[in-house]
């Protein structure tokens, strides 16, 4: 998507040293937007695990690039050996991103298959590629099928804009290009149909506030950020039209678990009859789920991050304290949505209910 | 209630000078416990513009003692002038505050009853009194009557505590004494029933984690601050055994006005087969109003309240930016949670349904 009025995506090769890769630092945003060269594994395993890069999507295709920048880096001798134990690295980096540990072991085949390291580097380099591609046109066409459904709510509104509300960051930011929740918001703007987002600010990480309503701005898509206590209200007066979230996990019957407060949100729109919907790639199905609330397990993250908040004093990020010392703080870091709450899935694939049998239709191949 | 071990109500005359009045001043609240003294209507009027003292009781209160103020400082000549002047003063600093406009003309009227400024001192003073003694019963019997409620659930639980959400500041920070929603918490403790509460911090403002949280602390409550999006988590694993909230207008059906995002808590309480209560002073119902989601005004705040955030840095306290300053954000002060989700009304004269007949029952003298 743009950023500044320029074309980017969230990693690629550095234009003139195609042995460096290139990334946005994420935790500097929205505050500053900074390009990171990565030369090395450690590297990348560093800009993983500190979360300049974070996102299912992002996380694996930057997997991909590191497990590229090893080959290139390994010597002639041992260049197997030495891509095994970067692989290894990497997916310590973050032990619960099953796309890292695909991403990586998808490459680790790849290298496994060459005769020489010269060939391995090359070979490594067009997976990773590939990789990246492969995930943003599987965002792409997320795009597509969730344009349909906003085309048809516009049709309806005449010349007001779809109203359309999200929570956390589902956008190009956590994917290559696009995102998942976004996907749908950036294909309606760059088709000419007229919308506007709700950003939830998405406490206690405010991505939301933070990343959401960045990639909105810079690629100029109205959007207006509510505190989290909001979205009732607006939907109780008709001022939202669809809930596009994206998701963690989803089970075989459509349950989802996302953001904490993902659910909060579908049980306002269920009681106002708005569309409540998830977009996720395929990859974030888990097939051997059937109830959400029960099997899902839910991470509880530092109360470091209910008792701070990080924002921009004096031109440099500051972190202030907001709740008082002798209180304690809890800090559950999603909540899973029952599928009877959501209106349907936005894949890659299509859209369908989150219905088991309907799910079941369109990922036949996988049962 | 206690503060650091000493009983405290929020608004007192000075022990050695009793025309000057004390308070707390509850924008430093809870990084500092300040006290001060209030020796003119102009300061009290401050002190109310300012929301040094805010919550609709505690203001009642303390316009009262504003107007007692004016008499003590008024010419023996034109006593009756001067505090008229002050009332118009008074009225003008909080203009929606209905206990307000309420407590200066109760007061005005005691003044043009008296026939000389000494008496009028006097019964000024006796007034300003009654005034915040009636509001620390009134809270004091919505406890009693809660303390039913909460001692019915604990009796199922045996050691374990009762958890009990609750959303913003209802607390005795913002009455005279024990507050609405925190009465029949504060009861509870205070009676050897246990309790735990869940404090939603409540964004914008935070008056949860900064006000609600420092009241129980200070009282000894156990309790934990939470962001607003996880009480559908809680409720859905079991975590939450009933939610009390305060609320700011109740119509004559039950429909209830209160902070933004109780309207959630409340749809998250009915999907979970948890008790929902309003805990209200009488004075909190407006009988000329039916449908509150269609009657009630909500008012748009300030949307520096969405886009800084206030908190400790290096012992002072900040303002950071949390929202990239060229996104537009909205500021919704209000929502109103429909009769339907509320299981009950705690009052000063008892329980009821929210519900038109079952309200008419316990205000026939209203009807």
């Amino acid at each position: 998507m743009n950023v500044g009025g320029k074309h980017y995506r969230t990693i690629w090769l550095h234009p003139e040293n195609q042995e460096i890769v290139q990334i946005i630092d994420q935790t500097k945003l929205p505050f500053q937007f900074e390009v990171v060269d990565l030369d090395s594994v450690k590297a990348v395993e560093s800009a993983i695990s500190d979360m300049l890069v974070r996102g299912a999507g992002l996380i694996g295709a930057t997997a991909g690039f590191g497990m590229y920048l090893a080959a290139v880096n390994a010597s002639e001798k041992d260049y197997v050996d030495e891509c095994r134990a970067a692989a290894t690295l990497l997916k310590k980096s973050r032990p619960t991103a099953v796309n890292l540990q695909w991403a990586v072991d998808r490459l680790l085949h790849i290298i496994l298959l060459s005769t020489s390291k010269d060939e391995c580097v090359k070979t490594t380099k067009e997976e990773a590629l590939r990789i990246a591609d492969e995930d943003a046109d599987m965002c792409r066409q997320i795009g597509n099928n969730g344009l349909q459904l906003i085309k048809e709510i516009s049709a309806d509104k005449g010349e007001e804009p779809v109203n359309i509300l999200t929570h956390c960051n589902a956008g190009w930011l956590a994917f290559v290009d696009h995102g998942s929740a976004t996907a749908p918001i950036y294909a309606s703007h760059d088709a000419g149909v007229k919308v506007h987002v709700w950003v939830d600010e998405t406490r206690p990480r405010n991505q939301g506030a933070r990343l959401t309503a960045w990639e909105l701005q810079q690629h100029g898509v109205p959007h207006t950020v509510i505190p989290d206590n909001a979205g009732g209200h607006l939907m109780q007066h008709g001022m939202v039209d669809l809930v596009i979230t994206g998701a963690d996990r989803v089970t075989s019957r459509g349950d989802a678990a996302n953001k904490i407060g993902t659910y909060l949100k579908a049980l306002a729109a269920k009681a106002n009859d708005i569309p409540f919907y998830v977009a996720l790639p395929s990859s974030t199905f888990d097939w051997s789920m059937k109830d959400g609330v029960k099997e899902i397990p839910i991470e509880q993250r530092d109360g470091h991050e209910v008792r701070f908040m990080a924002g921009l004093l004096d031109e440099k990020e500051e972190e202030v304290m907001i709740v008082p010392s002798g209180s304690p703080v809890a800090n559950y870091g999603f909540d899973v949505t029952p599928a009877e709450l959501i209106t349907g899935l936005i894949t890659e694939r299509g859209i369908c209910e989150a219905e088991s049998s309907a799910i079941k239709r369109l990922y036949y191949d996988k049962f």
